[in-house]
Parts: structure tokens; sequence; C-alpha cells
């Protein structure tokens, strides 16, 4: 397999030739209607106001060609160790289901341990939601609450939060969620001022089970349940571990069991790995959770195809690439219109700026092009209200991804003023993408709207898990692709190392760093 | 007055000619202590790892004497029409207070109808606060939730959040609050599932009386309290209204009382008013809701100071120029290490972005040079665990903005491996900050930080009221600041106008548009 620099390659010397399309003047139907492709699970990938015609796509897919971006993908599936900073495999698609080959290594068949986890979690999800496994007090769990940061934070957060109000509508038993992932004692302190603690299973998510924050918060947590004084209380039936089988949580006597993952599921690609999977299948039922991880294999299969108008994923990464590396712009705003996803652009801000936020090539060689882009949002119609100002009028282009649901989660609405509270919702997500794509004139500038403000939409009957699963399976996928076209190691995290470092030396007193003790003295 | 763009002072033409100051390489304990300034209420600002030096600050003296901002500030807080787009006086700061002249309008001393209000506000909040004031079957009110969006949303519930562990660490009874603002209906399933009608008490608040996503909340509220079929219940007394005099719903039969602001307090500058007012007082007692007022008050009466080094929001607002306009960084990072501060930054995000995502200057004309950057951010420790990757070794530079505090808020801590976690929090962020300007070399191109990534820290003791009220102040003063400087008005809005225009008309059936009908019938 030939890895080689983007800059180096010459379909993207002809995509750097190319102006946009200007959207602004040339929207139709027709072309509404043509430049959408589906994706699977019932999602629809849409890019009518995006700046690109078919001489674009031309050049797209001779990009992804020259660059075999399904070789790499397909390399990724079979095992090889294609995150080279950490020497590992990257094994988060087969978590959701096998594609090609069996995968060996560390002596077992890694598509058999990842199903032996979810068996496991199965099992014991289905013990707790029938009162089989109570607390140390015999009263059933009715609350579970996750100690993780980053990855085991961020993924398993937005999904719940995006599913809670789909399994309420549906009439299901909800078992209710909570996070502690800040080292700021507050955290712990807010979260389990109103615990009944005889009630709660706490979940103790850390793959190395060193990870500072995370034992910190146990501790803390483990003294708050001390300090609770319930007789025949025992913390250790209270908690549960996620982590890699060689850590010190594996097989610890505190806790009442643990679900296994390994160094090949990266934190921030984590969320269908028991990191997610155990969370989701207490808080929802074990098939919630499969669901999930079903709509997400069905789009990783897709993600196979050379096509790059039958592969959504792979389109909407060159799109960013063209976005990013042609037109020079920085920023990405995620936009969906559901409340259920409101922290789902947290973690896609994790997703994507952990992974592509890099400066160097796969053979460690800074590269001269840019990489991935900031990430930010909220959802619609909040952030009408809020920044779409800048996003209209502001002196910048800010590349928009839309999200959409023709239906709600909860199905409780109302009709005023002759529409339902959704059809006001969708009728806000689709003025709006027409506003930022054809803009508006007007003699008073105050008033005139530049137009050609870019958009994708992602669509899809209703926010259900198996959508869920593909939405998150779309942009883990997009935002491999872009390291490909990259030539970055997408999988990694160096920028991260140097802070921890610098921070233990702080807590060591500062080893006479006079910078480090001047800002350390003043938040003493 | 004179009013000039930014590109036509002479001092900005110096300013454009300076080369950023070689933090990595000329940083030390005297810089550090030098380059900061008190703000009022406990609060400092230190910019030692900023790019400037004394050359650059004298420009920014220069340029803040030669654009008269001090002056116009004068102007604004003295009642002239400044906000020019919409022929409307400015008048959030006399909501903390008055500092200059009488404020005369519309027949009224300005400075005493909100002191009238405040009155009021303290008088009903203290009735619900005591149960001299209850729900319709005569239990005492619990919660408060409020209904708004915009700045009637993400202000108050950024205070809110960041106040509550300081309310109850310090033993204050706390009412719960809650908070409707998208008009997707699970916003309102989501909300109000679990709530005890009749211990609530609802906010309704929309400066028209007529922001169609709170009326279609309220309805829905109302028709979810019709459900419940308690005994003897009566909305009317579960409901109250901040609004506006001429509003409809400032006499309305079907709100138990209305609280007023008026044209002169923009929505995203409303937390001080009575939109941020009420549910606070409710939620703590007015005595918290006034040491924020006297805190930002503090901030205001400091930011008249005609000397930049004494005038830490006015500094803040030219470094900011700096970086974006001569330096082109489009995007700055907001990092409280403060789990209660989880939602400033998205109330930070409206403030600044659909105050100065702006195109035309005051007298709308076309500007030619970069106004507003996109803003947005996530509390550390977090961040470390997600986006921070990008900051540290991503391809763009962006600016950060830290916060931190020496003390937590709820002051319940541990000691593991020799420190507390308020300690490795404060750690942390020390450590994040030099780490971003000092960089780091190493052979492996891999682990190499290029520093110079630049950043400033506002700190204080703890989050209180009073610094909470200073940090909001600061950041809206800085806003107001840079307006001045860019010649823009940040206190109009007329990005967000075309987007409704548009969704009502796809409301009623798009008018035979193809384009908007083709994005509607997508999402049916």
């Amino acid at each position: 397999m030939e890895y080689k620099n983007l800059d180096s390659l010459s379909s993207f010397k002809d995509l750097e030739n190319l102006n946009p399309y200007n959207v602004k003047s040339n929207i139709n139907k027709k072309r509404i209607d043509s430049y959408k492709v589906s994706e699977g699970a019932g999602l629809t990938y849409s890019y009518a106001t995006m700046p690109v015609d078919e001489t674009h796509l031309k050049a797209f897919q001779d990009l992804a060609d020259e660059c075999s971006v399904i070789e790499k993908y397909k390399t990724l599936l079979n095992g090889e160790r294609i995150n080279t900073g950490e020497d590992r495999l990257v094994l988060h698609q087969l978590t959701r289901g096998q594609i090609l080959n069996d995968v060996i290594s560390d002596g077992e068949n890694k598509g058999e341990f990842y199903k032996l986890q979810l068996d496991r979690i199965q099992a014991f999800s289905e013990s707790v939601r029938t009162g089989k496994i109570v607390g140390s007090t015999g009263k059933p769990f009715k609350k579970v609450v996750q100690i993780g940061i980053g990855g085991s934070d961020l993924g398993p957060r937005a999904l719940y939060l995006a599913l809670r109000g789909y399994c309420l509508g549906q009439g299901k038993d909800v078992i209710e969620a909570d996070f502690i992932s800040n080292v700021d004692p507050d955290d712990v302190a807010n979260v389990t001022r109103d615990l009944n603690f005889e009630e709660t299973l706490f979940v103790l998510v850390s793959k190395s089970g060193t990870t500072q924050e995370t034992l910190t918060n146990r501790d803390l947590v483990l003294q708050a349940l001390k300090n609770t004084n319930i007789k025949g209380f025992n913390s250790k039936k209270h908690m549960i571990a996620v982590t890699s089988k060689t850590s010190p949580l594996a097989n610890s006597p505190d806790v009442l069991d643990a679900f296994f993952i390994d160094d090949y599921i990266g934190g921030r690609y984590s969320s269908t790995s028991a990191v997610g999977g155990v969370i989701l299948s207490i808080a929802f039922g074990f098939d919630v959770f499969n669901e999930v991880l079903e709509g997400a294999h069905e789009v990783d299969k897709l993600a196979l195809n050379e096509n790059i108008l039958e592969n959504p994923s792979l389109l909407d990464a060159l799109i960013g690439v063209y976005l990013r590396n042609t037109l020079g712009l920085g920023t990405t705003a995620v936009l969906p219109y559901a409340q259920a996803l409101s922290r789902f652009p947290a973690h896609l801000q994790q997703l994507d700026m952990e992974s592509n936020g890099k400066s160097v090539n796969r053979n460690n060689e800074r590269v001269t092009y840019k990489t991935g882009p900031v990430i930010f949002g909220e959802p619609g119609t909040n952030g009408q209200h809020s920044f779409y100002q800048l996003l209209h009028q502001g002196t910048d282009t800010i590349p928009l991804q839309f999200i959409g649901f023709k239906k709600s989660q909860f199905e409780k609405d109302i009709i005023t003023d002759g529409s339902t509270s959704q059809a006001k919702l969708n009728a806000n997500l689709s003025a709006q993408i027409v506003a930022f794509a054809l803009g508006k004139n007007d003699e008073n500038p105050n008033k005139v709207f530049a137009g050609n403000r870019y958009s994708s939409l992602l669509s899809a009957q209703q926010l259900t898990p198996a959508v869920l699963g593909a939405l998150l399976a779309h942009f883990e996928n997009k935002v491999m692709f872009q390291g490909f076209i990259w030539n970055i190691n997408s999988f990694d995290q160096e920028g991260v190392q140097l802070g921890k470092l610098l921070a233990k030396k702080v807590l060591r007193g500062c080893d006479g760093d006079e910078i480090l003790l001047a800002y350390s003295d003043m938040l003493k």
C-alpha cells in the first residue's frame, strides 16, 4: 500500500484548480433531487448546496482512486497496524460486525472477542433491568452513572441523550443515566448530591485503568458513598468496570464485574464498544444498543463502495477536503434540528479534531497543507437565535452540516397557527438551508445576505437507534477517509501528552520551572 | 462623535506592521507577573502568553484613543441611540446600576424603571421562596422552568448552572430550575415529563411577546398541564411573564404577574435584566442575583478607564483585534476550568457571534476587513481529552481564553496521590497555558509542539455571584469595544431575518418556490 501526501497527487492538483460551483445562481429542483445519496439505515446525505458540480465529482473520484482510500479502508478492516504512531490495529468497525477477513491478534480472533463482550453485556444488562442483579441493600438499580472522560464520556453521553426520548416515546422502561467526567471536584459533588446510592450502579470506564481524572473521581464517589453510612451497604456491589484485560481494574476485587475493550478501540471511536454498550444497554435495554450497532454496521459496509456517488461518508470527506484545502475554510458547524442531539456536536468535535488535528503525516514528516477543521455546533432552532447571525452575515464562510428528521421522538405535538411544532422545526431547517445558499439582495447592505454559504443535510424518518448508529458511523468513516486523503494518522493523539507531563510537574511542585511556578502560584 | 472604519485609522496601519511577539522564546516570571490587570470583583486578566509587548501595547493605546472608544462607551451609557440599525438606545449596563447621566426615554427615567422591576423581582421571588405565593393547589413552588430562546435561554441557563453549586455549597435553599427553548416538541416533552406541575412555576420570556418558538412551547406546556387533570388546578397561577410593557403578554389574564424589560436590552445582553433576574432570584434568592449585578457594575465602571492597562475588557478587545485583523486568526476557544461554567461558552458564542458577526459598518457600508470570530469551547479538563489535540498540533493557530478559580464551589474534595482534585484541575490549567505557549521540540516531529499558541487567563478566588457578574460584563464590554473598533453595530441582528421569512413561507406551503418546496418535501 502506498501512502502519499495530498499535495503530491496529480488529482489534487486538478482539484485545486477548480473554482467553486456557484450554488446561489444555479440551484433548482432537479439538482436538489439528484445531489443526494442513500446511506444505510434510512439515512440520506444531500449535498445540492455544496459548491460542487459534475466536474468536481469527477475530480473527487480521481482523488479517491489515486489515494486508494477504499483499499486503505480494507487494510484497516483486515487488521493491519494502520495506527502507526502507536503501532496498533484499528478495530472499532469490528465492534459492529465483521465485514472482511477474520482479524487475529494477541492470540485471539478479535471479532469473537468483541462478540463475547457483547454477549456478556447483554446478559448483565438484562439481569440489572429485570432486577436479578440488585444493589447491596437489595434494591433494584434505578440509576446508572458512568465515570469516564473524553471518549468514555462524550460519545456515550451524546448517544444516551439522543435515544432517551425515543425509548420513552416507545414506552420502554428507561433506567436514567448520568455522567461524571471532569476532575473538577464540583462535577462529582453535583452529580452525586441527590443520588440514592442504594439504587445506583457506577460504571468506571478507563481503557488503561490509570486515567487520573477517572480514578480520582472514583475515589471521590467512594468517599461520598462511605459518608452515607447506609446499613449493610457495600460499594463493591455498586461498581462495574469497562477496561482492558491487562489493566489494574480488570480483576479488581473492588468491582462487581468488568467488561473488556482493547488497545485497538480508540477512545473517540469507542461508543459502539463496551464503553458505550454497557451504559446504553442498562439504560435502554440491549436490543436498543444492538440496533445502534446494526445501523452503524450497515454504513460501514456501504463505505466500501469505490463509487463515491454511492458512498456518502467518502463523498462528504472529499467535499470537506475541497472546502478545506482548495477554498481554505477552516471551521465547520454541525447543526442538528433535534434537541435529542444536543451533545452530538460535542462528540463530533472530539472525533474530528482529535483525529485530524495533526501537522505530520504517517511517516512523521510535517505536511504543508491544512488538515482537520475546527468543529462546533448547537441544535437548531436554538442556534438560529444565537450564532447564526455570523454564519449568515459574518466576514468568513463557515460550511454547515445540517441534520434533520421527519418525526419527533416523543411524538407529543400540538397544532398552533396551523402547524405542528415538528412542522415548524423542519420549516426552519428548510428555510435556513435555502437562506444560506441563495442569500438575498437588498438596497440596504445591512439586509443583504451574500449567499453561497455552503451546507449539506443528513436526514432520516426519525432519530431511531439504527439511524443514530448510521449517523455515528457516517462521521467516523468521513474522518477516517479524510485522514487517508491527508495522509495523516487519525488514530493517535500525541498532542495530549505534553500537557499531561507538565501537569504532573506542577503537582510535584514544578521542579524549579519558574514559568510553571508563576502560573501555578496564580491559581493556588 | 466620529465613527470611522478600522482601516482608515493611522494607528491601525501601525498595528498592522507589528510582528507578533515571540512568546515561546521570551517569557519569564517577570513578564507573567506584570502582564496582568485587576478587573473589578476580584477578577484578574493575565495576558503574558499573548503575542504582544510594550510596542503593541503602545499601538493599542493609540488605536483606542484614535477610535475614541471610551467616549463612545460614555455616549452609550448616556443613552444615545447607538444601535443605529434599530434606532434604539443600548442600556444593559444600566440594569446593573447607573454610571453617568440619567437616561430619560419614553417619558421615563430608565434607571428608575429598571430599579423598579428589580424591586418587584425581589418582592415576588421572596414571596415564592417563603411560600407566600404558592401553586393553585396550595403547594409551594419547588421548581421553576423558563420558556425562552436565544438570549432568554443561553445566558440565564449558563448563569443558573454557574451558581447552583456555589449556592448549595453555601448551604442556601435552591429551587431547581430548568429551561425549554427549542421549537422541537421533544424539548417540552423531555422537560415536562417528570414535572410535578402542582409545584412548578413557569417563566415565559419574550420581549416582543410574539416569539414563535416560545409561544408554541407555552401552548405545548399548557396542553401538558391540561392533561394532568389535577383537581382545582389553575394554570394561570403557574405562569409569569418577562416581556415588554407593550407586548401582548404584558397584561395577559393568563399569567400571574409580568416583569418588564424594554427595547433597549438586547436578548444576548439581557441576563442582568428581568430575563435572568426573575429565574435566578427565585432559584437562589434575590441577594445572589444582586451580587451578580454588583460584580458586573464594578466591571462596567472600570471599563471607563482611558488607560488600556487599567481596563482589561478594552485590552482584551484590542488584543482580539490584533489576532483577528493583523494575524488573521478567525476562531477563539473559551476554556473554563470549572464544570459550573459548562454552558458559559455557549452564552459567549451568542454574545460575540451575534453581536460582531457583521459585514457592514454603522453606516450600512460593507467593510473590507474581518470582524467577529467564531467562538466555541468546553470546560477543562474535559476538552483536554477531546479537541485539544488540534489546538496543540493542528495546522491552524486558535487563540485561547482560559478561565480558572483557586477554590471549588462545593468545596467537597479529596486528596489522592498527594493532591486534591482542585489542585489537579489547576495543575492542568497551568500546564496547558505553558504547553501551548512554549511548545516542545523533539527529534520525532509527531512529538513536536510548535508553541506560540496564544492564550489569556481570567482568574479569581472562587466562582461567586460577584465574580460571575464580573466575567459576564468583561465579555459584554469586550464585544462592545470590538464593535466600536470595527465600526460595526454590535446591537442589531439583521442576519436572523431572512430565515424567519422563509420559514413562514414554508409553513404557508412555500408560495410556489420550487427550491423551498424541494427541501420541505424532503423533511415531510
